[in-house]
Formats: C-alpha cells, structure tokens, sequence
C-alpha cells in the first residue's frame, strides 16, 4: 500500500492510496451495498477483461443497480494506472458502489454510484504452492445460500467468507472448501472448487450455490482433451476420496490441493492433470 | 447530512460529515466486516445504551473481533455529540470496522480498528404510521441462515435485506417481512416481527434466524399483562390469520401493521394490544 506501487482511481480521478478515502455515507461502506471485480494483468495485458465487465455488469442488476459507468470507461482506468505505474503483472480490484445517501436500506437513497478501482503490482504467487500443494479444511460455517445472498453475485458481502478463512486459519490451513445447506461442496472463500476421479475431472454446478468464476468457466469448455469435464453435485466424502483435487481463481490461476481436513488427496502430490489444465489455462490466458 | 445537524466521531476525533471519510482498504467497505448499533437519544437520555453496546461487543466477538474502544469511551462519544448538537431527539449509529490493511480474507491483515459514531437530530416518524399502521409484504428474498451468516450478528453485511426492502418498494410496501428456510416467519428487514392471535402476543425464537432486538427482549420481559407473550415458530399461514401484528425497532419502537401481501390484518386498524405494548414500551423507555 505504498505510493510506488498502488494507484486509485476515484471516480477516474488518479489517486494515492493514502488519499483513497470514501465517505461514512457510502452504502458500499454501510451495508457492502457494492459490487466488485478483481482481474490482473500479465506482460500488461489485461486478463479476461470482457468476461470482468460483464460479471461486473451482472452482479450489479442481480442487486437492481445499472452501472453508471461503461465498461470502456473502466478499461481505459485499468490501462491508465497499468501504463503509468508499468508493472508487468498487475493486481486490480474493481469496486462499484451504490453511492452516498441518508442512511437507511432503501437504495433509492443514493443516486449516484461511486466507482473505485484499486491498481498495485502483483509479485509472483509462493512456487510452493503450486510445487507441493495446500492443505485445506471444509468449514462449519456454511455458504450463503441462493435464496437469501446468492454467492453469484460478487458483492460487498464477504463476511461469510472471512468466517470460513478464520476457520481456515485457526486450523493452520491455506484455505476452507465451504458447503452449501445440501451438505453439498459450493466453493472456496474466493475461489471455485474442482476434483479429478478416474479421469473425469468435476466442479459443482451454479445450482449449488457459488460464483460462476471466469477461470471455471475457461476450464468447462477446454477442448480435446484426454479426459472429460463435467458439473456435478460433489459431496464431502466424494472429494475426499478423489484423485486429485485443486482451486480456481482469476488472481492464483490453478492451485493443487492435496489435503482436506486430515485426509491426504491422491499421493499427497499436486496430481498431473491439475498441472496439465494449469499449463493449458495460461495458454489460453497469456501465453499466447 | 449537513454540518448544523448531523456530527460524527470519528476514531474519537470529531469530524463535520462531509469530512468523515475512510480508507477504501477500510474491511468494513471491501468486505462488509464491521459490525454496528443504532440507538437513540430522546429527552437527551440514551435509550437502552447498556444494552447497545453489550450487543455490539457480541456481534464483535462473534466474528472474532475484540473491541478496541471500551464501553465508556463510545458512551462518551455519544454524549459529546448529543451535548454539542442539543437535540432532544437523536439517531445514533455505531459502526466498529476490522481496521485497515492489505487486501484479502484474512482478518490478521487489519489490526487497528475503526469506530465511528454518526450523530443526527431525529425528527418524530410519521404519525400516520402509527395511527394507521403500515402496508407489508413477505419477501421471496430469505433472511440468511444463522449456520451462514447468523442474522443475530449486526454486522456490515446488509445486502440480504437491501435486497428484500428493493422487493418491498416494487410493490409500494412499507418493509417486508423474511421468512427463513423452514419456511417460516424469520424477521422485517430492520425489525423484529409479532402476531396477536386470541390474546396470546408472540414473536419467532432466536433459532428461527434473525437478531435479538432490544425492543423485542423488553417486550418479552413485560410483567402484569392480560395477555401472554411468548416466543413460537410462525408461519406465513398464521400471521396472515392473526388478529394484530407488529413490527419492532429500536428506533421505530412498535409499528402497527395493517396488512401483509393482498391479507388485512385483523379489522385493518391497529390492535388494541398492539397500541397498549407500545405505550408500556415507551413509559419503561423514557416516559419514567
């Protein structure tokens, strides 16, 4: 968070991350009454953009707001902060809120959306991961279910996710796999959820409650391979028993997991099909 | 909002509102991890300040959050505020924040918490809405589960409800009732919710999800009444069926309710128990 190496943009206004200060009255800060984005860039090229605009977009009418900034506008923000700080690979967090306004829940309250887009240089991810692996643990505390907070929309609301992540912590852990109200596997704190069984490599489906995530979505329609992706419901005891077993998310890509709970995934290692749809998915992302 | 009647401490520094800003890297805007109080001041005494502020230390602890700011000095605060602005009648709201840090789930990124205290004058809520008593919908909204997001936690996270009042104003309703996902009668978005039916005043138990008001304990606590008050799981069914029915806040006190979807409720005029309840609530609040 220092000047060098973070940049703001507030309401397309260039600023320090210091300066980078929102009103008490903002309902992203009161109610996390926003929606948000994260995405980077690698070899400054911004990854996936149109899938983040439109999940933007999509996340904001599931909670009845039409942005009131067009996606060229965000994009050329992102470009403007990534060519002036130049970084190669770059971290943003797009956060769309709904706006000042006397407080109450009622969203007509605010009229005018603020748009803060948060730009700082992104080092490489621990190689530690991705060599040996991450221990993980399923969380008590459940995901929110669709009915009530649907974890499709990508909003200011996260404190479900931090109680799974402090569960996660307490036990040591680099993550917690959390469960919808099925008992079923919904997804990660920030991050969907796969498993390999026998060549058949599986992800829960949107019905189970979780963010449609655009690495997900990359990885259901990879073609010609030499196994078959599919979505299915996925219990506990299932993915205990996989395979192989790792995460998806925009920032860490495609990460190994190869323990759950006390129970050792495969051979320990990260499996080879998780390593080949890693290889694949920066093919199609970066390495072009 | 403007200087002459509204005023906010801010970390215990007083701060004009258009100046009581927060970092953007604040938890309680990235996140929603904050949790909060409203209470008011009338005649110039806090109303049920002790109450207030154990809750809010529960709500803390409930996320994992130790205050940082003691009971004393938040009363304080409340008190500067109501002595330097002089309204008989004042909102207080109460916002703890998990503090600033790096961007991520982990709440040991944040180690300094944020508290801020908006204060405002109050004007006297409408008449109407007591002497006629107020319009309601059930939501297809659910209130989140208490094994997700337990609604007992007053945290930043009000999206669910936000979502539920947007459903309400659709359909010109004054708020909406959420029912969990039993399928029962959980709470409004801001309240807690009761039914009179045959002279028995009853409310949904903390298990069926939803936040254990202030009002409602007081209410509960009521001695020497020619009605009984108890707390029983409701069903939509039942309180379209009941004779009365009201909601409850710290700040609205008891709001009769005349009708819930297309039903009305009892002879469409608020209930005599429903307007007794009330003045008892007052005369033990401030009326001594």
């Amino acid at each position: 968070m220092t000047k060098k190496d973070t940049l703001i943009s507030f309401n397309k206004i260039l600023t320090a991350p210091e300066d980078a200060k929102i009103s008490i009255f903002d309902r992203g800060f009161l109610f996390g009454d926003s929606v948000y984005e994260v995405t980077l860039t690698v070899n400054k090229e911004i990854i996936f953009i149109k899938e983040h605009l439109d999940r933007l977009n999509k996340s904001a009418n599931a909670i009845a707001m039409i942005s009131q900034f067009s996606q060229e506008e965000i994009r050329e923000e992102i470009l403007k902060i990534q060519s002036i700080l130049g970084f190669d690979r770059m971290y943003f967090r797009i956060i769309l809120t709904r706006g000042e306004g006397e407080i109450g829940l009622d969203p007509d309250l605010a009229t005018k959306q603020n748009l803060i887009i948060i730009g700082k240089s992104l080092s490489e991810y621990p190689t530690k991961w991705y060599d040996q692996g991450v221990e993980v643990i399923i969380a008590d505390t459940l995901r929110n279910p669709r009915k009530a907070m649907d974890p499709n929309i990508k909003s200011g609301n996260y404190l479900n996710n931090v109680l799974a992540m402090i569960e996660a912590k307490k036990r040591n852990a680099f993550d917690a796999i959390m469960l919808n109200h099925e008992g079923n596997v919904a997804e990660g704190t920030t991050n969907n959820i796969w498993m390999v069984k026998d060549k058949i490599v599986s992800t829960p489906p949107l019905k189970a409650g979780l963010l449609e995530g655009i690495t997900r979505a990359k990885i259901l329609h990879f073609e010609s391979l030499n196994y078959k992706v599919i979505e299915q419901d996925i219990a506990p005891s299932q993915i205990l028993e996989a395979d192989e077993a790792f995460f998806t998310s925009s920032t860490k890509e495609i990460v190994p997991i190869v323990k759950i709970d006390d129970k050792v995934i495969g051979n320990g290692k990260p499996g080879l099909i998780t390593k080949e749809i890693h290889q694949k998915y920066k093919e199609i992302a970066y390495l072009k």
